[in-house]
């Protein structure tokens, strides 16, 4: 069953992905970086903004539902559904999308 | 008896939710959190404004007065008529909205 | 006699309601929170200012002379004219106006 | 003999008011107000800007020499000719505009 | 014989006056004035910029060179030329200009 | 093999370059610089975005996979795969391209 | 042998002047001064950019390479060559160029 939520304006709602499925993705992040990513799994995503003055792709053009994304792990909201944490995030918070 | 309140602008009148109606919603905010949202349901809506520059859909296409949302519990402004409790946001405040 | 006095830009110039005042319009601002809004009478609104990118109501679209109105009790410049006080504010200062 | 100051771009040339003249407007600022303005007569104004996307009157629409104001007592600059102070405003230290 | 000097984009380089011909224009900065204005001679003047958004007056039609102006003393990058001070200022820093 | 990583929006991939390729490309960073740079190899671009305002070429017309940059220490976000470490960027992180 | 650098977008690439190249330029940074300038010579330049709402000349138009510039000596990243010093600057850190 799928969480029941729809996030607001361009925000995006994802699950961290655990320490076992990192490994899978291959992609690791060292215990000495500065700023360090976080790796997880879009579940929802909110609504395209069309912007006049920066035309960057619309959301629903860069990211689906089951992309791995690295996002900053500063910003976003925990929530917690069904036992399970998630996470609702800005597109600013989002810095690669795993591409295998 | 409805509240009367108008919202200004594109603010929004909501009510949080009480302990046990947010186990309904099954959506749990989890005491370790590092921002934790708060649950209410949307009371009133102030005016739908139309930006040139960043077109996201006007606020009563999105948000409709009984819809649950998430929200920041940073930002918001309290009142209280005939004993409840009452928070006045911003639209910027609201996380997502609970589907089900 | 009225307060001699034309709000400059999108200003406006309340009159707070006194505590008994407050009762009756029925909202109150309970004394534990965390913002506290203030109840004031609108007495004059200053000019109108369409922006093009920003499409909000016009100022005197949204409130008239003698709305009550919720206010943030930060921001807004005192001053008092023959025995009783009065606020400058500011259009964003305004949360909400009393409907009934 | 008037001050040979011409303002630069939107900013206004003010003398302010002494203690007696004050009281001639009926307008007191309290002294326990938190952000206190002062009033002030203007004495020149600086060039009407035009811009596209904030439609607000233009300087000499809204303000005429001669006229008496209430403004901000931060921001502004001392100045002084002939033994007598003036203060050079920015349009947004000006928050109201005495009528009578 | 003339400092070599261009100043980039707006930017105005004037030659601060000393402090005899600062009376003979006739105004005094207070010293007990909270921000101190000082008074200036245009030795040369950058770039006009237009900006389509906020049609203020080009720098050439505000400015000459041989004007004297009073501009903010915070602000403005100090330079020597043949034994004498110079100050490159921004346009934001000038005030007023001495119409006399 | 590729890293599989897409930056999002304007972000760029870099992989930082080690001493011994630094002094290849001849470019020497002094260890007494204020604020020194740092050189790395481009791997993956993120979109280009088009400004209605600010008419910057896209970043594909100025960065190809390859290019050897100059960029500040300060800012972008480090990632590991196969034991290497990678770097994503912000545009505004490049401050020069290593032309040869 | 040039140096192998592109600026990137409107940045610009300049080499400090040693001292005695300053003083035939004639012109003193006093030590005196709050904010000293320095003296140094474009040796390339970034994209010109074209902007909208704030029409300044292209940076090509202003500047060329081999022009002596006074820059804020906040700001810039230093970088050596083939045992010389160089800076990359941005637009706003240039003052003046030096005409003679």
């Amino acid at each position: 069953m799928k969480i029941p939520l729809k996030p607001m304006d361009e925000r995006i709602l994802v699950k961290p992905m655990v320490e076992e499925e990192k490994k899978i993705g291959s992609i690791i992040i060292p215990d000495t970086a500065k700023e360090k990513p976080t790796i997880a799994e879009v579940i929802a995503l909110g609504a395209d903004i069309e912007r006049e003055n920066e035309k960057k792709p619309k959301l629903s053009e860069v990211l689906k539902v089951g992309d791995k994304v690295l996002h900053s792990k500063y910003g976003g909201t925990e929530i917690e559904w069904e036992g399970e944490k998630y996470l609702i995030l800005s597109r600013s918070d989002i810095l690669a999308i795993i591409t295998k």
